[in-house]
């Protein structure tokens, strides 16, 4: 049995807001004292991470002077040469200044549409100064409370004409940014604009550059939404558009908790570290979680090496998982092949189509078939558990 | 004041297993016996319907005989011809029967997935002969409640041969329909794949004939998943894809209520009028609800007659939010153009993003401005309450 | 028509947090600057309320010296005093300090646990001194996210030890305040003590002077949990417990969002007020509730307007609900009374069950009755949207 | 290890209507062939269950003759004999038939309580026969889709004098039931009455006979409204009110999906577990569930077989948890008591609280200890997964 100890190429990622968060709350203020970027970034090493993402405002105060970035950005690359920590992903703060009350590029003002902008035009700046190659798009105030202060479409159209600006200015910067689309259904905002992952795949359709542009799918989101996020995954990745991921966890239908991954859907994350070692997705494993408000900095380093941890163990789990030969017999029995019906499947042709439609199925015989669902269920709950 | 009658032109209609439902839920047997698709014709005609849809099997058993079929389809055709309703929609049951109890174009067994087709394809034949030009197809039972019986890819991709294999059969037939994809969250399975209308668009782009099919948004589906109706409507809209809708009412995160439009969420209901009218969209208003079960078919008449009142009155009242001059003006305000702005803004070029670059924002200026939300939003309630 | 001004026997009150709300959220800096107790006072007495609400923390800092907090005593009675406004109720923050980050009556730290109950002395010291009659118990951070720290049952032994002392302390002190217990299912918490007006009532019954403790319900906070909350409401009446009421509003199964009242479920906020009114609830109708981040402090006098008014115009539509002859006609159909039935119905009596067990009943008539709700409901949609 | 076999003194029992399930749901028609109570007791003896439980018309038809009752009473009681199977509770079906589509005791037609009434006493009178000593109320239909029809009060009131007078039977009659409120929030009504345990716990102080009364939780029931079932499950216990429970297993904030117990939510049934295991819970374990419509009776057996496995499994791993040094050092060190704050705490009397009132805390210092729950849960997590 393994220690599950992180390796590099587990690709481990936190932002520096996740181990960086001082627990303030909706209703309560801080219970740690902020810990600056470089010192995020050796707490970071010592549990082993591969790398560190963060928006703009992590790392930059939005009043800073040229000066005081150049300095910060400075000693947060030498905090990086001494761990070794490598930052895959940047991202831009369009929420959190007074600015974006109304949203970032949907809305209302035209300034702060502008403004939003040149914020992330800069933050792209500083995200390819560190090489990262992801740019997560999170519209965390995109959205509204009333529906009478725009109609959708006119967000939608906002929105469409930056993400076109920003991917012209990617390419014309030669940053070779792959653009990363989060969704989120609501919180901060009543409801946010193209609240689901599917929603984000829907819209990049509609895009100039969509072969540029992904998704970020983040497990809590969905969870808000009460949905299936392996589906998410799955459907990003069936689209050839998974460009990277937030792992973290939360109950369903319940107010964005942002919990320690596998702490609280163990099933669920179980299917979703299946999927992501079977189809061999290489991008980062991103925790986008913090620690409860009760812990102190050790507690924060607990949370960390418990994300990574609980990811190895699953992994072994879907590994045994697919060795099982119960398990596979099962598979094999569930999803065999029938060479008769190949004649009808796959792809259309006329006689295909004449032929299938003059063919006499057996309904109850089909129908009384037992599928070995509760057992096949029940095995992977004994996996699980470690009872077998 | 109108007095809110349906009118031809308003294209309201109801599938026969709306005003056709016979109460049964999982708790109780029916308490309504059943009419026949000829007497529901009638019902609907009396209470002002345009236009009447179905599943195959509500009109033709699935059991029936070719004799059988043609003398109910005969019948059916009489009608329709003594009543004036039209076709506009049709669609396949393939969730109802045995065999589709693990999916239908999306199970593991092939037969069940070839059976499907076919179905489908009779159904589509069906469709057609009464004039129908959307094709609805809504996957109840394409899910699952143990993510270890399949990969959610092998849905995605056994639904998209699927569809692809239709559209083919549509064209060989010259059948003219247009494709309209239903999504649900979950009920009857534990989750539905492709849950919400934005997956079902994101999906879409990766099929063979993207053109040929979109969505039909059902208000109680989004609802079951909390989120906004409006915006995924307007999504499907903005995509070019509102082929269809499906209009009824539920709370949010309940199971599958199916109420009479405009009951309960009269709010969201009222944004989701005025959006229809306001883009002018020119396709059925349908509605897919069903009378409670305290009701007999007088009560089933109240609920259909309801649905369309309903309707009519949030459409007067969306055309009084656009002649309201303190609802224009406060609206003007918010969304003014600022010149100065419009030089940064649009489509990207180096120059444009350079000069946004330099600009200086006043940040406190522009987060100070007080956006009048709470007073409009307030007109829109005193609108809807009727005492402005 | 009513102008629906507030008038002083409407009894609304607003809580110091409300209209004193800055808009700070999880994702976002403060978008207002802080009004100090006295401007509060006065802004709620130009929109014309008719008391203010405070917890300890609203009115003197946590920090403050004796003599800073007479002096602000001293000023926030001269405040009321020239405005004319009372404070009903007061309330212990017992959440927004580090302290408290496991809970108050219930934390693991017996420390926590001591402060917490010296606290709430002090506060109701303060309570007593403005003329508080109600003093109102949320337990914000009385919860868990990992049900391994505790047995919930120490936490609801804990809960009752504490509301023990302190009803104790109420006697000791002649105080006479009524304790009413704020339930709320989750949020800062992963999961909250007693989360529903429910539950609160369940543990009222196991307290040592269950008589002088009873709730204070909140409609988003039963809305967080998708319950119906004038059920939730008609529960405590019935059980002679409803000592005071929190009105706001929020979608179902979502975060805090604490909006102005019948800003969203118009319909769920006409049933309660027409409940408070046709009972003759006589205590406030405190809004706890804030503006959007959106406004300035002109928006947030709109905001509490719109609360009041939104009150009223429902108010008056509980009138003609009463008065509505077709209303009134089916409700007295659909309740009318059975002679015969008398007989077996109310109390018990060997004679009685025995009369009773021998009836037949004609279940298939008593089943085929419809019974109008359709139609009923249609009325109140038609009533609350103006057109009738 | 164990192999997790039942046992009798796990009490382990199944309703008839959960293995006799056919499968029918809201969208299709059943999958499987009815099993007679003889043949479903015989399945539940092959698979090791202790006892069975029945609604009144899972056994006998609610049209059956005298003569055919006795027949079926007779055959049952044989195969109880052959089985050794015992009845520890038995119930009523008060929501199947079309009679109580408007609810049953609650109902506005005086003529559906007084059926309701006699139909539960002669469910009684067989409950009696099979030695049933609780008695459990679920008021399936006791709700409203509409609050225009009854006030909830006037609910309320019924539901009160029925159960008082079903108590008063109960004495009468001598049979000795316990009762036991089973709550639910919702579906197939809108809203049902009294929604959670918590609101049933306080509707039973405002009974005649509370010490007759209890509670019925069920899981599924509680996590439709999101709700932590232990939370609630304890709240019961501590109330003494913890009759009956029904295990099963559910998504938060879905339709009634009555999954096998421990399938989804692996974390939350293990607390359930340790906590009934903790306070040596000695009433049955009631699986309230069924297995998938995918499967045959042999997947039937595989669901029962699996809701008892599971149970034993986390019994152990409760058991362990109570032994493992490490975290009993944890809970040892984060629930020290402190001899200082004993003097403040317990029963208050003036001494106590002026003591207190005069004690200055150092809230920095007790803010900013950490709490190790991170540390703590992640044991916890490792534990479930058999890693430790």
């Amino acid at each position: 049995m393994s220690n599950y100890l992180p390796k590099p190429e587990d690709k481990f990622t936190f932002g520096l807001w996740t181990v960086g968060s001082t627990g303030r709350d909706p209703f309560g203020s801080p219970v740690r004292d902020a810990l600056s970027p470089v010192e995020l970034v050796h707490l970071l090493a010592e549990v082993g991470a591969y790398g560190v993402n963060f928006h703009d405002n992590d790392l930059v105060p939005i009043d800073a002077t040229p000066a005081e970035r150049d300095q910060i950005v400075k000693s947060f690359k030498q905090a990086l040469a001494e761990t070794g920590l490598v930052v895959p992903m940047a991202t831009t703060n369009l929420f959190g200044d007074p600015i974006f009350k109304d949203g970032a590029f949907t809305a209302n003002d035209p300034k702060v549409r502008a403004y939003a902008l040149q914020k992330t035009m800069r933050a792209m700046d500083l995200g390819a100064e560190f090489g990262a190659q992801i740019y997560v798009f999170w519209g965390g105030r995109e959205g509204v409370e009333i529906d009478a202060c725009r109609q959708p479409t006119d967000g939608y159209k906002r929105f469409r004409e930056a993400l076109n600006y920003l991917c012209e200015y990617n390419m014309a910067q030669n940053y070779g940014f792959k653009f990363a689309l989060e969704a989120k259904p609501n919180e901060p905002r009543g409801d946010i604009y193209l609240p689901t992952t599917g929603a984000m795949l829907g819209f990049i359709a509609t895009l100039d550059h969509p072969e540029m542009v992904g998704v970020n799918p983040e497990m809590a989101h969905e969870h808000m939404a009460g949905l299936n996020f392996v589906h998410a995954v799955a459907q990003a990745w069936d689209a050839g558009k998974l460009f990277h991921i937030d792992l973290n966890d939360q109950n369903y239908a319940r107010f964005d908790q942002d919990w320690r991954f596998g702490m609280q859907s163990i099933k669920q994350s179980f299917f979703l570290v299946k999927f992501l070692e079977d189809v061999r997705y290489s991008g980062s494993r991103h925790f986008d979680a913090h620690a409860f408000r009760t812990e102190d900095y050790q507690g924060v380093r607990d949370f960390a090496r418990g994300c990574m941890r609980t990811y190895g163990i699953l992994k072994e789990k879907a590994q045994r998982f697919n060795q099982d030969p119960e398990i596979q017999a099962l598979l094999a029995e569930i999803n065999a092949e029938d060479p008769q019906m190949n004649a009808f499947l796959g792809k259309f042709s006329p006689e295909k189509a004449a032929a299938l439609k003059a063919h006499t199925f057996d309904r109850p015989a089909i129908s009384s078939r037992g599928l070995h669902y509760e057992a096949l269920d029940q095995l992977v709950v004994d996996l699980l558990l470690g009872v077998r």
